[in-house]
């Protein structure tokens, strides 16, 4: 048979992290390779009440069709929780979706055109040019600050040919743990005013706040022509895949048409059961939970990392969220580290996975979520004994190469 | 704000059944609209333990993130079945999906370019013609006769430009009802394997047979280059939204990719939750009832058309799945049909939907499995007092017209 498949899945690979998911199977390997919430916080006992409620009072409802946007009083709820951090969202700007996984599909769909540009952070949620990448748009990065994106290469970005979308994590980002400050969300909202580009917000970190203080959505800060992506995987579950989109307008109208065509609805029963769970519980109570078990290994993270790890290797320290980024020393590959680290049964995502360009070749992602305090402080002992291997191997053949 | 949607929005509509299904939501109309099993067929008892001992047993798991391809043993469950039907399956064939809707999708995704040709059966599945527009192929239609789709049409349209893929519903076919004879599934399998196009099979009812005798599904036929699609919706619960893909090499390889960008995976909760229910119940004895339900439901109706209609108004008689197709006479409009019938509290789908051109105005779809058999009396007795008057004030006209 000649080539059967469309254009658009030669420009996608399987995902890097996926592959590398793989060698992490082995139960012997401590992992920060993966982007997994600790299952010790997943609510199961609540879930399991909540489900037998639903099945034992609306079995026959719950287990029929539904509706694309979702379930009403699920919808409901997600506006009033935003209420909470001062926007006015009506439940008809509420799509449920799987997970914001999908949330990011149906943006490309209804979006953008073959050729149209994308701009991300650098580095950037790797499955989000995945899934953005589906729809064949062309890539352009803009550096990520300690606080942020740098708003003026932002802004000279999307001076330049007309950018579709930009595409941002803008709270504990995933790969790096960065945080826009208020400050910055500002200026990021004056600049998107002058500009025809529509401001994707990813937010699935955004509760899991365990310092600093408290700041609400880019949706806050710049009202029209923003998508803003939402949650339960890091507050309830991911294994639900129950997610959100909030739109408004037109844009609401095209994606509500996609997600049709992508699957009719998400799961009605999921819905039905979570939205039990919400109700039924005292969330904030759970979720203050979750963010202490964070900061505790976050904070074990960074500890071992400041004694185990060379002054010359440097890392972020987020104050939320699920990652932290480090940067080794120009010249030192996070593959070849990786190599050596699966050896010592340590591993992690080497970071040029999160650059549109291929580059980052000295970085990496560390996922401090999915391991208690001792194996991180063991991880990270060992993880640095190989940094430091590397380091000397590297500085030993610059010698030779000098010579 | 410049347009900022792609073209493919352009091109695709809210569903027309789904505008329509808003003006049935009166509980007092009587529905043959909707495509919905019957919610007393519905297993909340066993799913509702089902639940309860996944959570018991494996909670954390169970709400974890998960594979692509979907829970292992479900897999496993689904190529079991398709032995006992004379196919030799393996469970790495099979990708776990949201309901088939979402295979369709992918199946979109990974075949198919702009300007690409879809060939589909006349009429066909509507929601089909919403999720493969969404990729903006051109259509060409296959007529359909009383036992599968017209052969020499078929190979005529294969015969001109290359046809990237046929889709097809082969058992009881929504709209329509009709089933491919064993005759013309062999007779569709010549054709192809002379022709560089992939067979979609779409085989949602194809357990819901409740008169006739069993046939393989077309990928028994047809070995190479199909791809079949199955669901839980009409056999478990169609709220669940779990289907899957069955497919080999390649093929599958690149809707893996498409599945992984489009949400990750299937809800695992939702995976884990129905397999447990098919390993600890009698699911054969459980369709053996929905069977029986949906026979004494289609012969209400059949029974009901035959009094109630006039002659000049033909009908199929399916052996399984949930709908029949009534085709009016000649300038009698569906439309017009549906309007009177709406006053009477009757409601149906005019069948110019499930047409690419739009043609078929004389055509209506019913659908018998969300209706009891009084229901379907007073409904169908309903109609056919709409259809009779619509027909006198046609003829009335017509007398009119050549006076």
């Amino acid at each position: 048979m000649e080539n059967i498949f469309a254009d658009r899945m030669f420009s996608v690979k399987r995902s890097f992290i996926r592959e590398i998911l793989k060698v992490t199977e082995d139960p012997s390997i401590i992992s920060f390779a993966g982007g997994l919430p600790n299952p010790k916080s997943f609510p199961v006992e609540a879930v399991a009440e909540a489900a037998s409620k639903v099945l034992r009072e609306s079995g026959e409802s719950a287990l029929q069709y539904s509706t694309t946007e979702g379930y009403l009083p699920l919808r409901e709820y997600i506006a009033r929780r935003y209420a909470r951090q001062g926007l006015k969202v009506d439940a008809g700007e509420i799509l449920i979706t799987n997970g914001s996984q999908q949330g990011l599909d149906l943006i490309g769909k209804v979006l953008l055109n073959k050729g149209d540009i994308v701009a991300v952070e650098r580095p950037t949620y790797l499955a989000a040019i995945q899934s953005f990448g589906m729809y064949e748009p062309e890539f352009r990065d803009v550096p990520l600050q300690n606080d942020g994106i740098d708003v003026d290469a932002l802004s000279k970005v999307l001076s330049g040919s007309r950018v579709k979308m930009f595409y941002s994590v803008p709270s504990f980002q995933n790969p790096t743990g960065i945080t826009y400050s208020d400050e910055k969300r500002k200026q990021v909202a004056e600049v998107f005013k002058t500009h025809d580009t529509v401001f994707i917000e990813d937010n699935p970190y955004g509760d899991i706040r365990f310092m600093g203080k408290d700041l609400p959505p880019m949706k806050h800060y710049l009202e029209n022509d923003t998508i803003t992506m939402g949650t339960f995987s890091k507050t309830v579950s991911p294994g639900m895949r129950l997610g959100w989109l909030y739109a408004s307008g037109d844009i609401m109208e095209k994606l509500t048409i996609a997600k049709q065509a992508a699957d009719l609805h998400t799961s009605y029963f999921v819905q039905r059961v979570v939205h039990q769970y919400l109700i039924d519980n005292d969330v904030e109570q759970h979720i203050k939970m979750i963010r202490g078990m964070y900061k505790k290994q976050r904070n074990a993270m960074v500890s071992a990392l400041e004694r185990y790890f060379p002054e010359s290797v440097h890392f972020t320290r987020p104050e939320g969220g699920m990652f932290l980024w480090v940067t080794l020393p120009e010249g030192i590959s996070s593959l070849d580290l990786f190599n050596m680290a699966i050896e010592q049964k340590v591993a992690f995502v080497p970071g040029q996975a999160f650059f549109v360009d291929g580059s980052g070749t000295n970085t990496m992602r560390l996922n401090y979520s999915n391991s208690n305090e001792a194996q991180i402080e063991e991880g990270i002992k060992r993880l640095g004994d190989a940094v430091k291997k590397l380091m000397s191997v590297k500085s030993t053949q610059v010698i030779r190469a000098a010579k």
